[in-house]
């Protein structure tokens, strides 16, 4: 790989779009973000995005590629399909961007390029068998086994978020009951406070707050301020966390996991006692080997590093056979 | 790969070790089984099989190399360690097959070995995503993610067996509680099926003899004589199986899950059931595209067809760099 190699980064959101330019040592060297209006067709928004970054290439500069990560992606087919949170309900993303650039183009979900991205540029630099932990909204898992990232038959492998970790639980908005993102996210937490101030009699800073104003932030900053209802919630929350981990421990043997998204802000105060629980409910032969650390992307580039990895990964594996080129 | 190829495949078991030459179509040329005798040194029973297998061979033949299955067998390593059943602590094992060959030695475990089988020479012969699943006195695991194999950081991934299917649920062997192999297996169902008798006034056929005579296969008989107790084990056997693979499918998204080994032989009495509660369980995005199915492996040449994959597994890959040389 030449030093010189320019990649597109793009993180499609379900209200904003950042996309911008990254070298091959992580450098982003211009980045924007646009809404996205996914009440539009896809390819405005691939035209507003061409247009910026037209004008901050010469002439004579091309692109390595291009990669997207968004809601939904299926990397093998290079489509967005029923994406959460956007309107668009089947974009042949490869084919879109081929009018507007001859780059190779590889689509995955938002999880995956994070994976990738702290593959190539972050905490996960050495390592070739981790999980990725995305804790926003929802939980979702980008897997890397042996320094390639798990997609399944399908593409839609990594669904860690979706995985039962207390039969006839909460109810997830996948219609199904006790998936671990109902736990272990930002809205798990604020459910769980909600589930404590209902059973204990502790009292919480945050009680006169009603529950549609209160975030997860709320929560770490009175856990912070020893509010004994937020400790409590944290602990919660690692606990189940632990205990999904030391499941996925079982099947894939990762050297790590690490946490990434609005919740890993939360830092000690989530992974220690995760760590701790993991390590209480794990098999023996695993104990002692598997961390739970923190990303290393800066927050603020991390989803597009994650979508320009996506592009360095494969050209630097040689199996470009995966770029979806029209 | 040239036609004429030979593998030597072993495969050694708590009592018997069975092994046998491999040709690459997968046609066993020769086999035989000897008894382990964990109490003697591991190299007395590489003495006796390479006593046999130079006999069998001429003079100007040779191994293309030597495939081991066996319990807590470390690929990476080369390794067996602590093995359930066996009396070796440790045993270095491509050290010690060296002193009778030179060809390459490739070790695993066995539910590993039963995969690479499948997918070289059984059910999965056209796929690159799936997951074996041996049922036996335990419940073993091999997982194949891209054609190949999940070793994890420390070669030991692929425990699915020793995920918790019940949290607080029955103990098991590995000392932690509700573990899947603790439900589904051939020890499993009939600790369903002991259960069933203390809760349901149901009458069984086989309700008079005592627990450490019933087995499995004394189950599976009575189930087929519609013996109520016998056909609700099955029913709750294939429930926990049908949410463990939908579980699993969150993960990897596999073709297929693949049920081989001694308790497998039930057949539609298993798959069936199981693949209904796995569509019922699943996540919808994942509905209708997995499949519960059988080993095609012939099952008296089974584990030494595992064994001996490994070895046409690793030439075909060219990745011979994981061959254990001494």
């Amino acid at each position: 790989m030449i030093k010189n190699e320019i990649a597109l980064g793009i993180d499609i959101g379900g209200t904003n779009t950042a996309f911008g330019l990254v070298n091959s040592e992580g450098k982003c060297l211009f980045k924007k973000s646009v809404s996205t209006k996914s009440d539009e067709p896809a390819e405005n928004l691939f035209y507003r995005i061409f247009e910026v970054i037209n004008s901050k290439m010469d002439s004579e500069e091309s692109l390595s590629g291009i990669g997207i990560g968004a809601p939904n992606a299926n990397y093998y087919k290079g489509t967005i399909e029923n994406p959460p949170n956007l309107k668009w309900e089947f974009v042949n993303v490869a084919e879109t961007v081929s009018n507007f650039s001859s780059a190779p183009v590889f689509v995955t979900n938002d999880a995956n390029a994070a994976a990738l991205g702290e593959m190539k540029f972050g905490a996960a630099r050495n390592m070739k068998n981790f999980i990725e932990i995305t804790l926003g909204t929802g939980l979702g898992s980008g897997i890397i086994v042996n320094g390639e990232l798990v997609y399944g038959h399908d593409g839609f492998a990594g669904e860690m978020g979706h995985t039962i970790i207390e039969r006839n639980g909460r109810e997830c908005g996948c219609g199904r009951k006790g998936c671990l993102e109902t736990y272990v996210s930002a809205t798990g937490i604020v459910r769980t406070y909600f589930y404590l101030l209902s059973k204990t009699m502790n009292k919480s800073s945050l009680k006169a707050k009603p529950r549609s104003e209160i975030t997860a932030k709320d929560i770490y900053e009175a856990a912070l301020k020893d509010d004994p209802v937020a400790l409590e919630s944290f602990d919660i929350t690692a606990k189940y966390l632990g205990m999904a981990c030391a499941d996925a421990v079982g099947y894939f043997s990762p050297e790590a996991f690490i946490l990434f998204g609005g919740l890993a802000g939360a830092g000690d105060l989530l992974t220690v006692p995760a760590k701790r629980y993991m390590e209480e409910n794990i098999m023996n032969i695993f104990k002692g080997k598997v961390e739970i650390i923190l990303s290393e992307l800066n927050s603020g580039d991390a989803a597009i590093l994650g979508a320009a990895a996506l592009v360095f990964h494969n050209a630097g594996n040689k199996t470009t056979e995966a770029a979806v080129n029209i």
